[in-house]
């Protein structure tokens, strides 16, 4: 009897608060969803470092160079990770102690994840580490290529001040600081909208859309004045934006009914987008199915909708090929439309002659042009990649083993390789053109008359690869890309020294010797388009594409396992599984 | 060998990353620890509600009578949870969305608590009641009573206005706005200290901890400087105060002794107290163990030390008895002295004549005196304990039952419980002169002579009670109170209709008939102490102290049963594991 009347309160107890046993369902899985959502092999301390500190002390150690890293977004932070040389002496300086997992930032703007948890302190990283790293929290202002310095600005407000400007020595110099937003030079951008760059960005919005609900709630309003607040306009039909527009709409369909019902049919959602279509880096199949499920969720897509300018109360768009632009009262922008250089990097590139470039050139091996111990990587810079054509003589004279002037497709096929290596956009041309075989190509620029046995001399050559650079493209300026970068560049560090006594990259063309390291290669992991919903757009490698509820699980266990520590996993972790059980939280703090 | 394979890795997994096992640990036993920590009754939606609701549905609905509650602090929020008659119409205005849980926000300033996980949106508490609750995020200005009306000011900024003022019209107004913080007219406190009475406070607070650690870290600053800006002050040494400091101490001897392993030798913590001893409201135990800790712990207790004044550099303090002030420079002083009335309340006290007050004076049923539609509880309140001595002639009259002008002891005794009701120092006078029995105190005025038949008249019976108003004390100015008091005033509310028909109060002395309700009666269940390295001094009803691990362990219990809803719990709870496994977040966002 007793145990009866404890499990009718137990079972009682699991309906009068159905969060109960929303709580223990979760927390009894949540053990094994945990590991289950973490590879493996994503920290890189522990005991590899430890035993490697060791044999290094035992030998003599040589005066460590310094290094000094600017930023710690996903380049810098990828970086420091990956990096395990002991004879480096590291220096990070950066305005922001903390790296932020952007790709999340969306979820953060109304609530699905908390800031702090998308966010790792670089302490946290730095006192993990057997390399000798230290952090400042300061602006870096001017870099001084010529006597390797570079200058500081002391950033944070106490009652105490130091010398205001600091200079900081580097014998390598890795600048990773990222982009700013670009608001091509549109009018009242910077007055009246928000961006998504930052966590406070991200915080802003949050708070920004909870005051509006809060505010249309407010009896001195008239209806009209409701609308005009309940209406969020996002300019820019890109990942970022449509992204916020779905977190948006399902706040609202999920939360804002229940919290603010009074309000509810005041909403209002505007995605502006300058081109024909959003998400337009996609597949088209991801493309319409996401301007179908927006138009079905009642957010109002606008294409081809150029904005020429904002006031406080008003945005202002024009229709493409229509010279009369119309204004629309808002409540709330969100810009969100690309990218543009920081005024360092601006600085730094009128500095080396680089002036009216978009981002800092850097060859392949992500050194700034021109420079041997500057390194740029990441949304800062992009990679210049070699022209096949400006080293077609010398491609020639190094594939002309035997000096005859003329080449054969097999002296050419002896060094592809390291062609393709060198110059990636061949291997691209080749299959863009689907020729399986170098001597096709060749062929092809001889004419029908071709046989196996042809020769080819300089002329007929270049004619055969003339039109190889067409497929030359930058790199998206993607986390992806940037993670990568820092995880290249760290593993040359950690093998410098072994790959100058033996260079391990192609042939050099224009002289002699070989190349110290590979150049950098972005391999194309895929890439997620969340639309709300409980639904995602997925683009995998191999023009695959999924979409729906199985991609939002793909989305969330990738977004797990790649966080930066377990710190950071467990807590977004835990923030979903709050969501699914609480709701958003809509304090407005 | 496969499987044999599978357990050396997860055993290794184990070794190499100790923060796993630590997860793998505490989600195993946080599905029963979350239940444990939690008393089953502490929710109160749920189907008692439906199911009165529906009943009162049926019967025919008079209109309801508009309730204005002003503030969602404890009084507030208890009010609100605790109200279930729902022939009312409830309007909350409040400045703040959110109910915060004020005695964890010591643990937010350092990070083992995140803010949001302390802060329940009151919409939250709102959309589950089947009571007619709104709200406007707006605050009070003003309180009209002869109108029963306020105005409210629009607080918040959006890029469209509605009227700046708009006034809400009530039948009962409830008003928990709370209290301010207290400067004493001390110059320069506003300008330069931190307080801790919200969560922006901690937010702040916290920011500001890190920024110190970071600028002191910065190579631009002499040791001299270094030292001033991680010298900490704390003025007040009060439970707020000296959990602070506690907290602080706990952050550099776990964190900052890893995170900034340069800079933690210039920390220095001052706890400065006017009086003779910190935590003077507890038992002398208590207070001479936590100083003797804070002395082993490198704290700086500065007793009878009197602030002066505060520039943006140095606080000057003087020593009790000494006239010379010194000043000494600091990086950032935590200001918790004690609080003072709201404007509103100034305003409205001014208003009814109370203008000499210090917080608006209430009868014992928390009714503003002189009104009978206007309440007020928690901290801008305080009961006007009717004296014994001013209704002397009336008890007489009433206990005199049959008018000889004299009162028998039994007389006496017969409405005696009637009399300690309505006057409790009555009880307190007889506990603290240890008199079991009414008769006792009689005779002890009656003088030697006195015998078990004997008689009082009024001078007598005047002078036995003589004393018992010296036992009144007012409320302490704490969380416990206003909760109690919240909850209280609920159940008035939902009885109200019962008690105007049979009313349940003690009989009125200077009328006829009985109160409507009881009045309201503070119990004290205990109060704690938290000092850092996981002790905590409790002192617990009956006079009993408990100082050490095991408080600390009762706290977190106490703590974590008392959160207003199963997502601050989850939140709260999930924070003390967090930072168990992981340490505090030193990102400073």
């Amino acid at each position: 009897m007793r145990n009866f009347s404890f499990f009718g309160r137990f079972s009682r107890a699991f309906q009068d608060y159905p969060s109960l046993s929303k709580i223990i369902v979760v927390s009894t899985i949540s053990g094994g969803g945990l590991i289950a959502y973490t590879e493996a092999n994503s920290y890189n301390g522990g005991r590899g470092h430890i035993a490697h500190a060791d044999a290094v002390a035992s030998e003599v150690v040589p005066k460590k160079k310094k290094v000094v890293l600017l930023g710690i977004g996903w380049a810098g932070m990828s970086f420091l990770k990956n990096l395990n040389n002991p004879n480096y002496e590291v220096q990070v300086v950066s305005p922001r102690n903390f790296f932020v997992f952007t790709p999340l930032l969306p979820s953060v703007t109304c609530g699905k994840v908390e800031a702090r948890s998308i966010v790792e302190p670089v302490r946290n990283i730095i006192c993990k580490k057997s390399v000798d790293i230290s952090y400042s929290e300061a602006e870096c202002i001017k870099i001084d290529p010529e006597n390797k310095k570079i200058y500081c600005r002391d950033v944070i407000n106490t009652n105490v001040k130091g010398e205001d400007v600091f200079a900081v020595d580097y014998d390598y110099l890795i600048v990773a600081v990222g982009a700013q937003v670009n608001t091509f030079n549109t009018p009242g951008v910077y007055e009246n909208c928000h961006f998504l760059k930052e966590v406070d960005d991200a915080q802003k919005i949050r708070k920004n859309v909870i005051q509006s609900f809060e505010k249309a709630s407010l009896p001195n309003l008239t209806d009209e004045e409701r609308k005009k607040i309940l209406h969020f306009v996002v300019v820019g039909g890109g990942p970022t934006g449509v992204e916020f527009a779905a977190e948006l709409h399902d706040f609202v369909s999920e939360d804002v009914v229940k919290l603010y019902p009074k309000v509810k049919d005041y909403v209002k959602i505007t995605l502006l987008e300058a081109t024909d279509h959003i998400l337009n880096m996609f597949d088209k199949r991801i493309t319409s199915f996401a301007e179908g499920k927006f138009g079905r969720d009642g957010i109002d897509v606008k294409l081809g909708s150029m904005v020429t300018g904002i006031s406080d109360k008003e945005i202002s768009t024009k229709v493409k090929g229509d010279s009369n632009s119309t204004s629309t009262p808002y409540g709330m922008v969100l810009w969100s439309t690309g990218i543009g250089p920081r005024p360092l990097i601006k600085e730094f590139m009128k500095q080396i002659g680089q002036g009216n470039r978009r981002a800092l050139a850097t060859d392949e091996w992500l050194r700034v042009e021109g420079f041997n111990n500057i390194y740029a990587l990441g949304d800062c810079a992009t990679i210049n990649q070699r022209k096949v054509m400006e080293d077609i003589a010398d491609i020639f004279k190094k594939a002309d083993k035997d000096k005859s002037g003329t080449l054969t497709v097999k002296e050419f096929q002896e060094i592809l390789n390291d062609v393709c290596e060198r110059y990636p956009q061949v291997e691209l041309y080749m299959k863009s053109k689907q020729v399986r075989n170098i001597a096709d190509l060749l062929k092809e620029a001889k004419g029908d008359s071709a046989k196996e046995s042809m020769e080819l001399n300089i002329e007929e050559f270049k004619k055969a690869l003339t039109e190889v650079d067409t497929q030359m493209k930058n790199l998206p300026a993607t986390a992806q890309v940037a993670n990568q970068q820092g995880a290249y560049l760290a593993k040359c560090f950690n093998r410098m020294e072994e790959c100058e006594r033996n260079p391990e990259g192609p042939p050099r063309f224009r002289a002699e010797g070989r190349h110290r390291f590979h150049p950098f290669r972005y391999r194309h992991l895929g890439q997620f388009a969340p639309l709300g919903g409980e639904q995602t757009a997925a683009q995998l490698p191999g023009d695959w594409v999924s979409i729906g509820h199985s991609s939002q699980w793909l989305w969330y266990s990738v977004y797990a396992s790649k966080q930066v520590s377990w710190r950071t996993r467990a807590l977004v972790v835990s923030d979903w599984i709050r969501r699914f059980i609480f709701g958003r939280d809509a304090s407005g703090i």
